[in-house]
């Protein structure tokens, strides 16, 4: 209750809409942002790598993450499930006990909700309401030669937890993996990330109060598709330093253990749900500063050129693929789907 | 884009999110109406009862109606669409084709859309954000003794086109039963009410604005339950005159073909999204003549009466179920879900 009344919460469920005040004092100095966004079972999950609660919870966070990507501050959150009719009600309670408390750690007010029974798979669609400073929305369009690129968070680490959760689950029989499954591991951190992903709320909102962010994405859908959507849309040409790019620990040992390079993750994984945006070059130092301060990471990981719209990224001596081999300085382009285009 | 800048769009979909103004001069005037609406395949239509267009259509309506019922104005709309991968694109344009009609014919920006594969059925979840004049949103608790209860339209007509489309589908071996075979049937106006209900837009703003309407809901789940909802709400007694009950002439007949009693249709039926709702005694004929002059039908249908919560039915001599029978006037208590017990 009292969250609903921080939020302008007029009149929450139970009749045919919900109304929310504009946000009190904003005398028309704010804007509204609206996203929706939908989790279909097996396309984006399965009961093997994601709990009830899980699902809850990242359905929700894909939104609160879209708002954050504008640099604004979510709000309120409407939600349509679409429950398997073999669902027992306490299956249905427990994907809403993870979305309230995803709720709950961003300051979002449920202010709507749609429960059906569903013939087939379930559905969970949820539209975010937000606002942000009027005229202050971070678009994609914005990035200028001379910016620094920068993401919020390591990335790729959603998607080497989804590469676990799915090993497991095949040598379980297609069982639930239990977190405590994946602390043996040592690939808790991975599994979490792509259960319960974190979006940059709050250094969005400080990175916007600067003013000098000037294109912002979340990682959805990977690091590579995203870069290349921000070129697109401003026209420029997106530097990424493979060196500078940020690889947790975790993800590290795993991707050894399971063979693979975590640069494919960190590339084409997504859901990560962290920013990538571009930022003044002249004030990057400094935003990094003010977030390291605030105990959020910042990492610069590239720069804006002018040119075709285009991403590419910057290999140097031994930052390459193989730790073990020596690699000229040079530049790939990075295809928009991923990376297979790296030459060695 | 005409409707987008009219809607106060900054930027529509593309981005994360959309960007809306708060409406223009509205200065904290407002208040903002959030709903959301899942329709899922197979529990509220199928391939031989809804055209894909159709779809479309019927989920918006559905959410504009809930505006409607608040007494708002609908503005903005983002659409979830889940559809079954077996779909070939040209099923998703026509789905969204028929979703534009009414967003185009209600004067609604669609300013979000996620659209995904599914390994299942076609699920539509729509979000709708409306507007109000502030502290004027009519919920379903301020029904007073008194009061006259209305309906905006004929009642129980998209529940016998259904009626009609299940028979004929199954009669066609399941196939989609053209608006043509409906004509040759004299069905086809039940058949729009079911495919393409018209929400009550204009006559909520006109009854809002008058200040005398003290309860609203919709017509989505029949005349019957949203009756008991706004007696529930309210703590008071509905009573429903039969013989002032709006019967369809295309109902009427279809129905005695059919070898059903309207009744059945009009308190069970659902899904006709006009309005039902409670108007000051001393306003009703005011707001009939009102409605009238804009081309608007107004029926009174009925008082509010104190006591405990329920509703109940006036019949009235000739005006009972069977027209060729003579019925003494009397009061009997309509069930929740439907009229079970009445008595003759």
């Amino acid at each position: 209750m009292e969250r609903l009344k921080e939020q302008g919460v007029v009149l929450g469920i139970g009749d045919d809409a919900a109304v929310v005040e504009a946000p009190p004092g904003s005398g028309g100095a704010l804007q509204w942002l609206l996203a929706v966004d939908t989790m279909v079972e097996t396309v984006h999950f399965n009961g093997a790598t994601m709990a009830e609660a899980d699902v809850g919870w990242k359905a929700l966070a894909a939104n609160i993450s879209d708002i954050a990507a504008m640099g604004g501050e979510p709000r309120h959150a409407l939600i349509s499930v679409s429950a398997p009719r073999a669902w027992e009600p306490a299956r249905v309670r427990r994907l809403y006990d993870g979305l309230y408390a995803c709720a709950e750690h961003y300051g979002v007010a449920v202010v709507g909700g749609d429960t059906t029974s569903s013939p087939g798979q379930l559905v969970v669609a949820v539209t975010v309401v937000g606002t942000v400073t009027a005229g202050k929305a971070i678009r994609r369009s914005g990035a200028q030669p001379g910016d620094a690129v920068f993401v919020t968070g390591p990335v790729g680490m959603a998607a080497a937890g989804l590469h676990y959760l799915l090993a497991a689950a095949e040598a379980g029989g297609g069982q639930f993996v239990p977190l405590a499954a994946a602390e043996a591991a040592g690939t808790a951190a991975l599994v979490q990330a792509h259960r319960r992903p974190a979006p940059s709320v709050r250094a969005a909102r400080m990175l916007a109060a600067r003013g000098t962010v000037s294109s912002l994405n979340d990682i959805s859908d990977g690091l590579a598709s995203e870069a290349w959507e921000i070129a697109e849309a401003s026209g420029v040409k997106i530097l990424l330093r493979e060196g500078q790019l940020p690889v947790s620990g975790s993800m590290a040992s795993y991707a050894s253990c399971a063979g693979i390079r975590p640069l494919e993750w960190i590339l084409n994984g997504g859901e990560d749900y962290v920013l990538l945006g571009t930022i003044s070059g002249s004030d990057a130092a400094a935003a990094k500063a003010e977030l390291m301060e605030a105990g959020l990471p910042l990492y610069l990981i590239g720069e804006v050129e002018a040119g075709q719209a285009s991403v590419e990224m910057i290999t140097e001596g031994k930052a390459g693929i193989d730790p073990n081999r020596q690699y000229p300085k040079q530049r790939t382009r990075i295809d928009k789907r991923g990376y297979n285009h790296f030459t060695d």
